[in-house]
């Protein structure tokens, strides 16, 4: 079950706004309506405020592992990381993009937002 | 025959603003002219309204399948589906893009819009 | 339907063993048992026989549409193919190869052969 | 000879802006000054005007294959076609890139333009 | 727990040989080491005996997401795969060919077979 | 109009067997029924003989360029390039591999040889 | 030596602001430290003025290869081919961006402008 | 130990603003915590400053070098190379954008930046 | 310094003869010349021997990190890896095939051969 | 001018047969007709004699370069290397494969050896 808790944080080594990337190639939950297991790559992007926290990296795809086996939509997903990771870092700001290899030859995307993303980082 | 009452929805599951992009990469209708086949590749991208509405996905593949012998035109396939779905979703915005495989050595890309599309997302 | 009365021939241009290959990106059936349309590219390989006849091009096109509307397994479509066409061109040796886009994260490709296919061509 | 009497045109199916994008990989004309063959890639894209008319597709195609024996630069084809095209359609904007295979090891790109191109399709 | 009872066969629709390749992108097992989640590709290949079985591919996925939660080292899974499946089917010559994204820069291919396996297959 | 005059050779450099190719990216040749140009790509392989001659790179060009404004199908292209250079060049043996864009979503390729080609160079 | 006098011109076809980019995939000179040959790629943007002229090709190549045996720094080729063709064709702007092979591990690339160029070609 | 005494420099060759990028694939340090090694590659980017300096290749090349037996996470490389470099160069502004191999399946991107960075570098 | 040491084993999980390829994208070792970083790639292929063992991957890893601060040449690295693992595992076949990054333009592969390689495995 | 007193050489480190490919990325001779200069890509491959000789690689990088301003044909160069460098290594056999960058559309590519190079290699 989705686990927040799993997070641990470190502090921003700078007060300068710089920008934070972690890619997970691995993702799987479970689609609430078949069951079947849905897979995907999940792009984070933040700056952590000054004197902000930043995620330990270990402790995310922990985070990440505890949706193996939970039924959600692809929408739910996208926002629970959002909620989840905004509160624990309250960074500047933080965008979560799911992609999902789809089924039945639709693949889709889903991009959401915490606090003010700079234009360059908003097409995903 | 292209069939807007098989699109089903639910409601978007956060007021915030966020983006929702399905690729159908198994699109195929009739050329008018011709009767033969036209290939191509969907993008929809939509910002859900607050307390707005979701397109379902499987009904989104049924609804796309629909035109599958229907003898219509690239343009009018596009601006066809950027009605149907802006009508069924009243999204803050929504885009389509069709791609198609081509003949005669000419491939070609049309890209219809509903509402405001913010700037990063109008190249295609 | 089906329909091999589609197939139109020319005679060889030379009684020499040459290899004509010809690829169709664009073909499309019906899955018999959900009614849902595959996708796939087919892949043809012959050597004409001497004073033997190779398969004209746009009836070969017409051929394979004719399986737009049809109800028919990866491994039926194949081997009918297959069937049809070592039938009507009498070749030294007709290679068949159908590869689909695949449903629920697994592609598939059916190899399909007739006569005494060189080595160089038997992977695919 | 390059013959804009070729090109055919149908009224734009809505009043709302939107793209057509149009590209022909197997452009070919001559260089003026070797008489040797120049291959090329044409990219257009316009935007109809309200009430106003779009090019239809296989008479673009013919418009092209009329510059296949013509003795002319790169800079005159792009500047050509986008004169042809912009007078004949009368759109919002129009953009021709003709992107050409080379010589002696440097490759060229041409862009010209009619009207207010989006600044999105200002790269190419 | 992996599952061989969940494949489900059907008759070879020819007696002629041919090949059958399916290609699963979305495979998932535990290491039983970390119990962190492995991530792979797996291709089957195989030849139905005349009056032989084909797998059938919905149970073959199936049987696959058996392995969900199982802890089972790369070269287990291989080998049971290959056992499972040459024991359903007694076809001509089958091969299983696992891929796995890796761990700490190393990533690994693990490849069985059943029966002789043409020359042109060996290689994966 | 195709014309094997233009071809130009040197004295092989060595006596012993070595390999040439030369892959021309930019052929066109017309439809023979409709009078459309097509495009394609040819691929030339050979071993001069000892003494043999080989084919001087221009002249081969020019070669090419004589098809231009020539209606004639893909068989014939391949079939006349293998003749002309065969009886030229007299090699231990020769290939000659013509890759055609394509029409209405098939793509061709059309293998010709002379003499004994060697085992790996037979896939093309 | 670089000589900006084998550069030749041809006035601009068109009064209207339009971009031509000339792409060298061949470019080589001399490191001036150890004497080892650098290898590089010479893209060259630029928007003649009006009335303005034109770099012609075949001299563009002559001028590039006079840079062969002449030992000078990245920074220094790229600012000098700069301001030689700014001179030379005074243009409304002009982009020089050099891309280096690179050395130990390291490929560098340098970016010189004249004038003002538009912001969608700044990235290189 | 990461050494910014090995950085070298040289003055900018104009004192027009220009752009200088250096990337290096070749970047290894150690994980402070396990020990293991980290791969990466670096991208810096800077504008060297009016009458300002550049930093000299091989110099960078030592310097990068020094952190191969450093314990240091990818924040602390990140925001220490930005200071190092700035420190020495004093640019108008410099951008180190850190990209890791990755562990577990996520791969990260660290951007630092100092001084004004233009836009369009800014997604890096 | 490179440790054989470190290698850890475990039994084959079966007397049939398969294939275990581990391919390492993160190598380093220094240049016994010049002092600097080679940087590589590893493929290990084997076939255990009936009873036989295998190289346990997280060991496998420590080896290889044993040649960090090594000087050593690529073909000593890649005979010394054939020779530590072909003793350790005593396997049917084994082939080490090294990839560098190269220097001055130049890169490098070596390949190193343990027993009867089967020749679909040769080329690398 | 093409000097093979440049080459060096030393021994090989094992009496078992191996192979080592050094691929020049950055080759560059001028065509002895034109005068103009042509780019390529050399791959060379040898099994080093038992107790025989391995060439050295920065001496290897120096021998091409004596090539730059050279006039030569593709095929001379090609025959040259394999013969300086069989004679200088005396192996157990050896290839030489040249890939040019071409002019006028064509590109080609020239293979010699020397001894008895084994099936998987000779495809170049």
């Amino acid at each position: 079950m989705p686990d927040p808790k799993l997070l641990d944080t470190f502090p921003t080594p700078t007060d300068a706004e710089f920008v934070i990337e972690h890619v997970n190639e691995e993702f799987t939950s479970l689609c609430p309506k078949t069951g079947h297991p849905d897979f995907g790559r999940i792009v984070l992007r933040y700056a952590p405020a000054a004197k902000g926290m930043c995620v330990e990296l270990k402790s995310l795809k922990l985070y990440y592992q505890s949706f193996r086996n939970e039924g959600i939509f692809y929408e739910a997903v996208t926002n629970r990381i959002r909620d989840d990771l905004s509160q624990c870092l309250q960074p500047r700001w933080l965008q979560v993009i799911t992609e999902w290899r789809g089924r039945g030859g639709i693949h889709s995307r889903i991009i959401a937002e915490y606090g003010d993303v700079p234009g360059q980082w908003m097409q995903g």
